[in-house]
């Protein structure tokens, strides 16, 4: 029988669900503080984020399904076997996160975030122009879930969407457009808001250059929610403090957290919230996750398809 | 020939559309704290909004077109002559308004506000669980242009929306039912988000009262983007500070500006806006405003149906 290692925090419900999924194995609940290495190593399949130094490339772990979206940790070379299978829990974020962003949009485009400072001083000040979403054209950069979901939404607004990806495909209804990554550049000088949902690998690294910054409108906005390492907190530091752009909110920092004397924190014109765009803070979101730990369990263990596999090399979803 | 007095700030294309529709009128141009009272009470035509006092029940004045939505100033007795027809810009703002408003509530629901105040700390705190739009129930108050528009909006992002109005009428598309204004008190126990669209008119002032907000869920977030008499301030202080709904946002005061001294200023669960949600912020807007004029300026000298035609009895258009 195999022997299943559940480390999430869960509710009886969701409990049910996962030994619903896996009657007929051995399921054993812990956390991941709290788990031990030995039975990492006994396990044949684990749902939930071990550390990642505990697998050790156990040749006994068939299968590692993850409950978040990112896989950065388990890719790296000697953590798991190459007979592992890795999955993650894609699609479970994007809800939450993509209204983050919507959310962030909005916001700085209305001034709120300036409203909110006058606020604290009680201060009724008009501040003048805002924009819209409406006729503006919108950069979602990365058409993952995520950026799918944020694309959607922002169609529903007015905005033209252009999706800038990696491999080219046909268009989806929620873009107008979609154009490859190697061709951001020439992306950014048209969007008036540019949405990075990138996820952490080699080649997202650091994407955001000083020179992305001057290629963009001086009237943009910048949002990433994404991985904070797609741009060096002292790049977008000097891209808003000299106007290169309007205005940027992220959720993601290049350090985290955000270390007290990072110049970031006192901009007038950024936004920043504490990589909370995702996890668990939204209810909805931990259903999602257990729901796709189930399927993939009871595939696993039927000889099913599997959902949400990652390809150990590029960390993405293949 | 009659006389038309056009007093709006306006950039030479809107100026030509005015023209071209007034053509065969002798049209002039000035703003409403440069023009004088002869002016006034010379005009035909008045397209824009004079001090309500230089009107004088002139007899001679046969339309005023006003560029707001709200009639406030002009309806009260003594103002207009009773032959002179009245009619108003709604319509022209609904997008500007519900987008505010939709931010406000995206803000409040992802604790934008509170991550705002923890950034000018330079904090980097999870501030816990958040909420979505979708599956949640947003009561919409007042389902004029801007209340419609709202619903359209957060009906696309998941809500099921519950219309509130004076008159039944069949639901439109963007709401999920329709419930009379005299029902409120049913509606609150139900809604996850209230918004309020209401304009200022007798029926409308401190429509919501201590009780009301005592039947809102304690989780609820209240929007205003509509008139600031709709609460008073101190039973939206007593309500917020006391719990009994989780946050609000609001873009109008009881009183404008909203005192120094307000104690509405510090609450934490409060934003505040300056009545900046309409107005001429949003560049598309003052375009919209002047496509009525025209068109009703337009349809007035050549005998067609005017849009917009205010009721003198309830403010509302008719």
């Amino acid at each position: 029988m195999k022997k299943i290692l559940i480390l999430m925090e869960l509710n009886s419900a969701q409990r049910e669900k996962l030994e619903a999924a896996g009657a007929g194995a051995v399921l054993r609940f812990s956390l991941p503080d709290r788990v031990s290495e030995d039975e990492v190593q006994e396990a044949d399949i684990i749902i939930g984020q071990p550390k990642a130094e505990m697998i050790r490339a156990s040749e006994r772990l068939e299968l590692l399904q993850l409950e978040s979206a990112g896989a950065g940790a388990y890719v790296v070379p000697g953590v798991l076997n190459e007979k592992t299978v890795l999955t993650n829990a894609t699609g479970a974020y994007s809800q939450a996160v993509a209204e983050h962003a919507l959310a962030m949009t909005l916001m700085l485009q209305k001034n709120l975030h300036l409203y909110r400072d006058r606020q604290r001083a009680a201060r009724w000040q008009d501040l003048g122009t805002v924009s819209s979403l409406a006729g503006s054209t919108v950069a979602v950069v990365g058409m993952g879930d995520i950026g799918g979901y944020y694309a959607g939404l922002v169609k529903n607004m007015g905005a033209y969407v252009i999706g800038v990806k990696r491999r080219l495909s046909a268009c989806p209804d929620y873009a107008d457009e979609l154009v490859l990554t190697e061709k951001l550049d020439k992306v950014l000088p048209r969007a008036d808001v540019i949405m990075s949902a990138l996820p952490n690998t080699s080649a997202t690294r650091y994407i955001y250059t000083e020179e992305s910054f001057r290629h963009m409108k001086d009237s943009a906005i910048f949002i990433n929610c994404g991985r904070g390492n797609a741009v060096a907190s002292g790049t977008l530091y000097e891209a808003l403090s000299r106007g290169e752009i309007a205005a940027a909110g992220i959720d993601v920092t290049e350090e985290e957290p955000l270390p007290e004397n990072s110049t970031l924190w006192s901009l007038e014109n950024l936004i920043i919230t504490p990589h909370v765009s995702g996890g668990h803070h939204l209810p909805a979101t931990v259903d999602r996750i257990v729901d796709i730990c189930a399927e993939n369990l009871h595939a696993f263990l039927n000889g099913g398809k599997l959902k949400n596999v990652v390809d150990l090399s590029t960390g993405y979803k293949t």
